[in-house]
């Protein structure tokens, strides 16, 4: 299988002794230190150039908006900064948020990045976080609408000689791109599946690479059984290449070392970096993010997607930690390579996304982690070979 | 002074093969070699490299878009690009075209890169060729509407800790954005200063560093007496280390030597890739890219902007290089240096964006220009200091 390492770049300074009565305040420019920056930019790169030496076959970078969790306003500078010191790694930037970008400019940004990257490029596209609509000032009840458009004049502006385009949103005459995408037709599309119905139908429509669900568990399994469903539409059935999951990860000699080592950054990923500035569910269900058919592929009780998740959002404590890691691939490299084996088995993906350096962690922490991973784990997870997506079969034997 | 290499990163291959009877066709897809993109990327990369090891002060690099004229559709990400592999070398980026771009992700973009450069970024600003509007189908109508916009909503994105903005273009509600610039207030802010009146009176009331005039003579020397008297309100002076100009210039044993190596590929860039899909200046008139006032500080006759003047758009022929190149720094190094030095004085500009990879020149013909400038001009130029700003100090000794 491929193995990317998931690089989240959140800011690299720990921030909670800016909290009053707990509460951390509005993040402003008292709070921010342009140092800090500078090196946590350097050092992920340098962690992506270690990615290479290692074996790995690509990082994934991604898009957030006026948070320390990620610095990565446009992942596609970053990618572009990655693109001088690398040879082979790909590049995912996973992903770039079609409703708040301007679909052309977007279009030629990638295709530039495809060139630059001598075409190791995967375009990762999804809707986004709802946070990012408050600060884009785009109204959610037109995320799905703008998704559709934006894609559509990305496609083809990379495809076709000359374009034309009238939607609701965006409108192009007679235009041509210069320089076009290395890869032909298109880069290829990845799409996170975490929560409606609609993407997975649009996934399946443009034969999308897909990472179904946050967690294992009757959410993944529905997302799966639904775009095998909607791919069988089309004439396609499901391919393991095609499919990936993310996974939390950490390498140590054992599981008790790994909570201690690792738990304190895992907390602060929770209890800081993920609760800032967040929109909650309510808000975002009153606001129209979701259609009224979003979740009507899951069965009874399964959650829909991640901000559901009670877990996600409770105040973490290294008992949570202690208690999450039981069933997570965090301990001994044994431990780990067969837990993300059989949860890809499982998920029927033959890619994993890795994340191993959430939340505060020092850069010689991430750096001994891409090393220990590199040398432990990744060898026996490429080794590996996924041929069968089994909630995909199981949907098509039940026909 | 402060020695710029502009270096337009035109598309690696000369593409007159393609004309058909003699015409250049639309560029599309068979037109586009995605390898010949790949390596113009990465020897120019490699070229600033160079120029920061041959002791220049900068890069600028600018935006255009659907044209072989120049691959820098997001120049930013040619910056980000240079950001891992430099670290010293300023970065100009002249310019980001405001009009055209979103703000907020734009003002995001350029502090990310102020980071990432560690304070190296100068943030060119600019209103861009008539063509790019017809790309992004933007009204040229709009055009200094969306500028004036566009950039304060980047100035209070830079500078206020928490802004709203309610304009006619933009509207954005309670946004902080992370990460912030590195340099404070801001990135410096230039701008050429190629047409319109009402760009000098930007200019002016933002404090902003200026080219003035794309030629030496009537336009240029207009140019910078009216911002001279708009300065005057804000009770400021002209200050030459706020004062660019651009110049091609080619560094050879003789003047005939010179322009045998560097003809071809100035009749290159003039035949081919500067009429390439151009919009033509009857047009832009009569879409209102220029208000009815916008020459009103020029006197009688002096040519407004770079379309105007028939000898760019004209067809060159070798004996049109050789007949420029008696007015040029195109020659001995010792008579680039001093035509360098006598415009320099001449505008008052302690600040010089040396153009010398014009057309399809090669890469190895570039690094050698890089490293026969690097040694036998960029010393004489750098110990030389200009001071006077004559076409101001004039204004103020007349009134």
């Amino acid at each position: 299988m491929q193995v990317f390492a998931f690089d989240w770049t959140a800011y690299g300074e720990n921030l909670d002794h800016f909290r009053t009565n707990g509460e951390m305040p509005r993040l402003v420019r008292d709070h921010f230190d342009p140092s800090v920056a500078f090196h946590t930019y350097k050092n992920h790169v340098e962690a992506w150039i270690e990615l290479e030496k290692q074996g790995f076959d690509g990082v994934a970078i991604n898009e957030h908006h006026g948070t320390p969790f990620g610095l990565g306003n446009s992942p596609n500078l970053m990618a572009a900064a990655l693109s001088q010191v690398t040879e082979r790694l790909k590049i995912l930037i996973y992903a770039n948020l079609l409703p708040i970008h301007e679909p052309l400019r977007l279009a030629e940004e990638l295709a530039m990045l495809d060139c630059m990257t001598n075409g190791r490029l995967i375009a990762g596209v999804g809707r986004g976080a709802p946070r990012e609509y408050k600060i884009f000032n785009v109204p959610m009840s037109e995320s799905r609408g703008r998704f559709n458009e934006a894609f559509e004049v990305m496609r083809r502006a990379w495809t076709d000689d000359r374009f034309s385009f009238d939607g609701e949103f965006y409108k192009f005459d007679d235009v041509s791109i210069w320089p076009r995408p290395m890869q032909q037709p298109h880069p290829p599309v990845w799409v996170p599946l975490t929560g409606s119905k609609e993407t997975i139908e649009w996934a399946a429509a443009h034969d999308a690479a897909i990472t179904p669900g946050i967690f294992p568990g009757p959410m993944r399994e529905d997302t799966i059984r639904y775009f095998a469903q909607c791919q069988a539409k089309y004439g396609r059935t499901v391919d393991p290449n095609k499919i990936s999951i993310m996974v939390d990860c950490y390498v140590a000699d054992s599981k008790d070392q790994a909570v201690e080592e690792y738990g304190p950054h895992l907390m602060y990923l929770f209890n800081t970096l993920l609760r800032y500035d967040q929109v909650w569910q309510e808000d975002v269900k009153k606001q129209g993010y979701y259609s009224s058919t979003a979740f009507e592929h899951l069965r009874q009780g399964a959650k829909g997607t991640l901000a559901e998740d009670d877990t996600v959002f409770n105040e973490w404590t290294i008992d949570t930690v202690r208690g999450a890691a039981q069933q997570m691939p965090i301990g001994s490299a044994d431990e780990v390579v067969e837990r993300i084996i059989a949860e890809c088995d499982d998920a029927g993906a033959n890619n994993v996304l890795l994340v191993c350096n959430r939340g505060d962690i020092p850069h010689e922490m991430y750096l001994n982690q891409i090393r220990r991973i590199g040398q432990e784990v990744l060898p026996r997870l490429q080794a590996h070979n996924v041929a069968v997506v089994p909630h995909a079969e199981q949907r098509q034997a039940a026909e």
